[in-house]
């Protein structure tokens, strides 16, 4: 018996976010592939499968990807649907190619299921618009994470080049993403927000200058945090920058 | 009376792409303001609304975003659940920010839900990640429409520092996006992969070069053309080059 794997996006973090076909799939899977991030109000709506956590958490243990690929090879000889559950869109910043690549080495019969990506959960949240007509029509998606030894300076060139960028997995380096950016020739009152568990309970969001977010605390709450900078957020309001003693009674 | 604007992503096409949220906030709608490419099964999730069709098809007749902004604002006099269903995500080239400054200047309570991009769905179907460890680590989402004396130089200069991107709404234009990134200082063997009607039962897609690309008839058959360039679909399979005289039996 060979069984069929899926590589599910699970949307940016509330349950509802999901796509019917996730849902679906999720109520006929057998086994369930998680990132250590989906809730488990996710995980209740596969009630017959088997649910494997494959970590992926940052800064927490993670499991391997190589180890990844071969545990989604080995379930498709013990289970007929096999979900494999991603936070986001399994096809941006998801690892998708090393599986893809392995479960097509291996011969097993594999769909890509897209979901709604972080940025745009982000940005229905913040009700910021990531692209307008006349003043922002570019977007990129990037991570400021490098594999060893690679440059960083092209990630750096291409929010450059962009009118606005969302920086995925940039949570723990934000300060450093701010200081590169900087080097770079990016102005220092470029408008940024920090978004940490977007479309969650948890959510918390920080808008401040590119020169500000210098400051920024290397760990948030342990969410997700996802890094939105340029024109797009323009509007979302800053708090006033170094306040002095508050005057009103209520202090 | 005043009720409340849903500004909802529709995914990028197939109905179970949809969100749960979406899917629930169609049920409930009372009224709901949608682009002509929403296929009708969709809007068959709404079955208790007043159905509106406000254009944006390429090429066909459309509501002026103004006529469009108005709608939305009176019909919050008259109804109690708006959804204002939009292809995609409607923060992603959904000309959202109109909408929500008009809404915002008449007072009217909105929200916005996400939805899967165009993008997504397409490398979801393409089964090529948009983004891959090491080799392809930026993505820029762009539009080569630009407003009326606007320069071109700006997406293409955006388009070339990034490692791989999808233009949107770039269907009718495909020859002269072509061109315009050729002349940019793009290799002409830059891998392209134009698909049309992505995730739905008609969808069709041609992989070829930028300089192929060139070549590319202006209009597909009607639907939503999205332009993928770059090192994401360099393993998507195309055609050989100016095939001769076909010799198997059956031509």
């Amino acid at each position: 018996m060979t069984g069929k794997v899926y590589l599910v996006g699970a949307g940016p973090g509330a349950l509802d976010l999901l796509t019917l076909r996730a849902a679906r799939l999720l109520a006929e899977a057998d086994c369930v592939f998680h990132d250590a991030l989906i809730h488990p109000d996710m995980l209740a709506l596969a009630p017959h499968a088997r649910l494997v956590s494959v970590g992926k958490r940052s800064g927490g243990p993670s499991t391997a990807q190589q180890v990844i690929d071969q545990q989604l090879v080995d379930s498709a000889r013990h289970y007929q649907r096999i979900v494999r559950l991603k936070g986001g869109d399994p096809m941006l910043f998801g690892r998708a190619q090393e599986e893809i690549d392995a479960l097509t080495a291996a011969g097993i019969e594999f769909e890509v299921v897209p979901g709604v990506t972080a940025a745009s959960g982000a940005a229905a949240e913040l009700q910021c618009p990531l692209t307008r007509r006349k003043v922002g029509r570019t977007l990129l998606l990037a991570t400021p994470r490098v594999a060893k030894g690679a440059p960083d300076s092209e990630w750096v060139r291409a929010v450059l080049a962009s009118d606005s960028a969302a920086l995925y997995m940039a949570g723990d380096g934000l300060a450093w993403v701010a200081e590169q950016l900087m080097a770079g020739g990016a102005d220092p009152e470029t408008p940024t927000v920090v978004i940490e568990d977007a479309t969650l309970p948890t959510q918390r969001s920080d808008a401040q200058t590119l020169a500000d977010l210098r400051a920024c605390p290397p760990r948030g709450h342990g969410g997700p945090r996802l890094l939105l900078i340029g024109s797009a957020v323009a509007d979302v309001p800053r708090p006033a920058r170094a306040p002095g003693p508050s005057l009103s009674p209520a202090s």
